[in-house]
């Protein structure tokens, strides 16, 4: 951890009580002059510290701003999230991150902002994301895998994502294959799998997700009134989003520790369980054009299987999906 | 076609005789001034013009360089090579082909270099290419096509320059699984298949192709004697690149149509006629160990079926392959 990171660590374990700059000073062999421009750095983003005299600093309110040193503090991932980027605004994570990946950032590289100005869905969609209102991640994975397996992992962040919903605010949520997670019925959040490669080799993959934490109705933009929601809506009250990534980072490195070691098999299962896609009767819409049919499930590798009339199995790789109840 | 691609047509086209100012002017609509300097600029590229008061200029000599013109000239593909980016000397076609497909270059754009001074080969490793004697190019393909696919096309591509060597030069080449190109079990050509996508969907595919055209024995680095070769070396004289590179794009085109048309199935019983790998002993290096057994063939997906000891069959993704006679 660096200076910062240790700083507000300190603040935080010392649970509102005072430091003193002797003590600060001392712990993490820095001057008080270099301590006092930390705090007012800090500041600047929103933090408010009391500071009396002889009894030193306290950590009255931090903001829930995912800078890297609000993210690391606490922060139990082995990988994930251990370089993180943040930006106040940017034109799309993936974009960035597909840079650090060029430039060979490593494997858990994290891009994340508080607002995406070209944020990119599926398919060359666009994804919104307004200001200081929810999440917009990019997470660099480097897995040593044919190309062939990439589409589970974008089922497998599916997985981390409704876990994490369960786990942090009791929220269940489903599965819409391939990645869309709804709650209601209603899209809270999106995934998109990015990968550069070769055609025998993975270089890296570029895993984005986009969730609607606390965006209240009017933030929605005209054309997703009605299908979108997002968890303040749904929980009826605002969330921090630092506790929740940091929990998306651990669930997420748990289910791809357990997918390199075990295989898609024991990830599959557990995305059956959510996805609300499976035993429906769906029309699917892809670039070739549309076919209805039942969807009976997925294969091995994260692929549709769908039951047409005459009985026969169509395979769908890549698609839109309308359930009819 | 633009004007230096129309004067150099007229001059080939007039096959060394007189063209007068005026008629080259009234033909192509532009001053004589603009014609001489467009002349200029061919000479020093290499090209030699006879000029004569009153009967004009004649075409007395044609380097063997890849600029765009002369590539178009004659080139009757519909799309590969319609868009074309010469370079005397760059770092790497491939990468310069990722930059114009990211920056929305179309289908078919290709990247030629007279050199490449960190030209890239398989698994991240180094492909050699001195000044002057080879064919470095990299082809922009965006197929509407699921990742699963896309080493089908390394495949498809090793059978076009296979095809086209036979034809221009009379050279039976074998490939060498998967994309390995030899004469009398020397390699001659590497190809490199790159791509950008989503976890369901091809955004670009970059085809990169080194062939050894003229290269002499001495210039081939210490670690690659003995088992490189170039055209030059197996036919005891030069070629032009120009007419082969041409050919090269021509019958890709043509597997390319075939391919996107009829699926794989036509392109693999031509892959299985010249592949060396198939029906011998092998042992397979990947990234997850080594394994010997004996090469059966390619399934649908152009993954290589590998028959061990114990009659089980194992599907190799990516390896290198040493095969035993």
């Amino acid at each position: 951890m660096n200076i910062r990171e240790n700083l507000l660590q300190m603040f935080k374990q010392a649970g509102g009580e005072f430091i003193s700059g002797e003590e600060i000073s001392r712990r993490l062999g820095v001057s008080r002059t270099a301590i006092w421009k930390h705090i007012e750095e800090f500041r600047e983003e929103g933090y408010v510290f009391e500071a009396v005299r002889r009894s030193g600093y306290r950590l009255v309110f931090a903001p829930d701003v995912m800078i890297a040193e609000e993210i690391k503090v606490g922060l139990s991932t082995r990988v994930l999230g251990q370089k993180i980027y943040y930006y106040p605004s940017i034109d799309s994570t993936q974009n960035k991150c597909q840079e650090l990946a060029k430039e060979g950032a490593p494997e858990g590289t994290l891009v994340v902002a508080d607002q995406q100005t070209e944020g990119k869905g599926r398919l060359g969609r666009v994804w919104h994301s307004p200001p200081g209102a929810n999440i917009s991640m990019s997470l660099l994975l480097r897995p040593a895998l044919e190309l062939q397996k990439c589409p589970q992992l974008t089922l497998l962040t599916a997985v981390a994502v409704v876990e994490t919903l369960h786990e942090f605010c009791g929220i269940s949520a489903q599965i819409k294959w391939p990645n869309d997670i709804l709650i209601n019925g209603k899209k809270v959040c999106g995934i998109l799998t990015e990968l550069n490669a070769e055609s025998d080799r993975i270089h890296s993959l570029i895993v984005g997700i986009g969730l609607n934490v606390n965006t209240l109705p009017e933030h929605f933009p005209e054309d997703v009134h009605g299908i979108a929601t997002s968890l303040r809506i749904e929980k009826g009250e605002p969330l921090r989003r630092v506790p929740l990534l940091q929990q998306i980072l651990t669930r997420l490195e748990e289910l791809y520790d357990l997918y390199l070691a075990k295989g898609f098999a024991p990830v599959k299962k557990r995305w059956e369980t959510y996805a609300v896609t499976i035993g429906k009767k769906v029309t699917i819409r892809t670039l070739q054009g549309s076919l209805s049919g039942y969807a009976e499930g997925i294969d091995e590798s994260g692929v549709l299987l769908v039951r047409r009339e005459d009985g026969s199995v169509t395979k769908v790789y890549s698609a839109d999906v309308e359930i009819h109840g």
